[in-house]
């Protein structure tokens, strides 16, 4: 990526702020914004304009890093931590971050300092891991890829708005389509695999992402194309056992009626609208970490 | 229905012209045009002002008895079939009526008036059709249906802006999902049946009909749940014998790029956005026709 999507600014112990990409506006607009609080963090993840499991993560971290800076005791870090882990429940990268935080808070060392330093690393790590699973199957091999076949990913539109975009930026040749459009790509274009991220993996490989992902699964079985998973380790939840664990957040009914506030669907239309949806082990081919490529059986 | 989407106003030998409900506006605005060439027809339906298989065959009946009132030539006549034959191909019934349609002018009597009948006759017996299609699976059926969930279907968004808004008008419960919510649907909410429209039937029973249809009956089939096509019989091609035969409409980019005017994607992104797709015959149950319920085979 050319671009940043998170940054800490200001004092190490007092005055901190975080510099966030705002990626409800793009492509349309690059714009950023400053959180002072971890409210104003909880409000931003709530809100999309932080978003992908590993980034709302790292956000996770520096919002628990503001909270410290002003804490006048460990409790008021804590509730920090409540508001955060209860933010986007699907996703385990927050709740990787704050076992991280949890053992720091447990010392009784320069707590504002370690967090933020941790705060920095979990950032860094992040970098590093995003980039290490992106390079392996589509950014280094840009030369051999003909083209990606991108789904708009309604209600929010991250695949035309996010995916397609950054696939461009990187020089990459991209198609974009309608969500509904999947089952004839898969049938009719010489699709060599499918690739999806993960907001949680349970230990036997049930994986919840992006609604739409398991829609894209079964396809995919169908027609017998490999379907990928690309997920750094911290995706992984070793404390449930299966996917019907994994909480799945059902967001607003404006999300779906309206867009920029322009009126798509009958007022009040009941609406079903869950962020995820989770795709058994069975569907899936690998995961693709930086640690490497996992087959299955992923019952260990 | 308690609205009309379509009547012929004025003259019978002179001066007549059709008023539409332009199906884009809703259900924001229930808007009607007049239409007063075939040329103002065929661009009405290739706009989407005027849509679903059945409608657009009256559609292409009444442009063909604007064309008659002011031909001064069989030609004339002629050339209008040939534009609206090319207007939207994959719809089989704008086809049924140029066969009609063909007969007519192959004599040498009053043709405008016998056109213009015929355009009639082909409206009321669709008003007939489609009451006795819809009447079966949903509308008589209502007191035993608890749900119907209804798929927005992007880019223009059908099913949000017509089925949705329909089934409300005859108080059915509906409930409004993205395209991409479809899988989960049929896995977790106990589905009993599926029940999409068709554009053209082909003589093994390969289905053309709204992008997205082959999505549904791909996870259809696998979570076992019975697939309908409800359709009139003027929507089975017995000129084909399988769908590879049925030509798909691609459609322009900046529909899927763009709502109302705002984009939505990045700039001059490719996009593959094709109006229909092809369910083939082993997905399909049984096809709902006002002549009763077809069970596969479908080979004769």
């Amino acid at each position: 990526m050319s671009f940043s999507t998170i940054a800490w600014e200001g004092g190490i112990t007092s005055k901190g702020k975080v510099k966030i990409l705002d990626q409800t506006m793009l492509p349309n607009s690059v714009c950023y914004k400053y959180i002072h609080t971890p409210l104003e963090m909880s409000e931003a993840i709530q809100a999309l304009k932080i978003r992908g499991a590993p980034l709302i993560g790292v956000a996770t971290a520096y919002g628990i890093a503001l909270a410290s800076q002003k804490a006048k005791s460990k409790k008021e870090i804590e509730s920090a931590m409540e508001l955060l882990a209860n933010t986007r429940k699907t996703a385990y990268n927050v709740f990787s971050t704050l076992n991280r935080m949890k053992k720091i808070v447990g010392t009784d060392y320069n707590l504002s300092l370690l967090i933020l330093e941790e705060a920095h690393k979990i950032k860094q790590e992040d970098e590093l891991l995003c980039q290490k699973i992106g390079d392996a199957p589509i950014y280094l091999a840009k030369e051999k890829i003909k083209m990606v076949y991108a789904a708009e990913t309604r209600p929010l539109l991250q695949g035309a708005r996010l995916t397609a975009w950054e696939l461009t930026q990187a020089g990459i040749p991209v198609t974009l389509i309608c969500d509904s459009v999947k089952g004839v790509i898969l049938r009719d274009k010489k699709v060599d695999f499918c690739i999806v991220g993960a907001d949680r993996i349970a230990k036997n490989g049930d994986t919840a992402n992006k609604i739409g992902t398991y829609t894209l699964a079964v396809l995919a079985k169908r027609h017998n194309i490999p379907f990928y998973v690309a997920a750094p380790y911290t995706t992984f939840d070793p404390t449930i056992e299966s996917g019907d664990q994994i909480p799945i957040e059902l967001r607003s009914a404006d999300e779906v009626r309206e867009i920029r506030n322009f009126e798509i669907a009958p007022k009040n239309i009941e609406v079903f609208n869950p962020a995820f949806d989770i795709t058994p082990n069975e569907y899936i081919t690998a995961f693709i970490t930086e640690k490497g490529i996992i087959y299955p059986p992923f019952y260990d």
